[in-house]
């Protein structure tokens, strides 16, 4: 029940596509993460995800088109939905997400940085 | 699938202590509310009930202690906790709200304010 400062959070990982948990909650948790470049396509089975962009510019790319989710807005990507997120120009795009506990971060993709971290910051 | 644009969706309403629904997902919603000065002490039976604060400070009153969240930062109340959101010197603290589906506003207070809105924008 103490309050959370995010971007004190943000400041404990530099890492890349590697969310961090900061908070859980009726079986779901709250997650942090930098994007950087390109990641890979993915879905998950049953879970559905929410992406708020705290900086930068997320394009969420599904497989007929594209989003592009500004800092200050956000996006729900319902399970079994493709999606590939990614960044423009280099940027550092800092995420955070919302999703059931337990969520893998490459869903049913086996991937060379799958790495399931659950770390807690 | 389409991005949510969260300053927009302040601009829709007006009222003080009033959630709307902005998301779904995963059985939970994300809902905004603007507070401003007092509304009551309730706690939640079964829901878990997480604030970020988007602009202003909030103050979250427990029974034995205050926190101060502001701007950029989140707390989390957990289920059977007696809280007491309030605003300071009238200013106007816009929150974004993570709960599940059908959350009272209120919790298991009747009071002259319950509404229990449930409508989204």
């Amino acid at each position: 029940m103490n309050k959370i400062e995010i971007k004190e959070k943000f400041r404990q990982f530099e890492d890349h596509w590697s969310p961090r948990i900061i908070g859980e909650l009726n079986g779901q948790q709250v997650k942090l993460a930098k994007l950087k470049d390109n990641f890979v396509w993915h879905s998950h089975a049953n879970e559905d995800e929410l992406f708020m962009v705290m900086k930068g510019t997320l394009i969420m790319e599904f497989r007929d088109r594209k989003e592009v989710v500004k800092e200050g807005e956000m996006i729900i990507v319902p399970k079994g939905v493709e999606h590939n997120p990614y960044t423009q120009n280099g940027e550092e795009v800092w995420v955070m997400l919302f999703e059931p506990n337990g969520t893998k971060h490459t869903g049913t993709v086996q991937y060379e940085r799958t790495n399931n971290n659950q770390e807690w910051i």
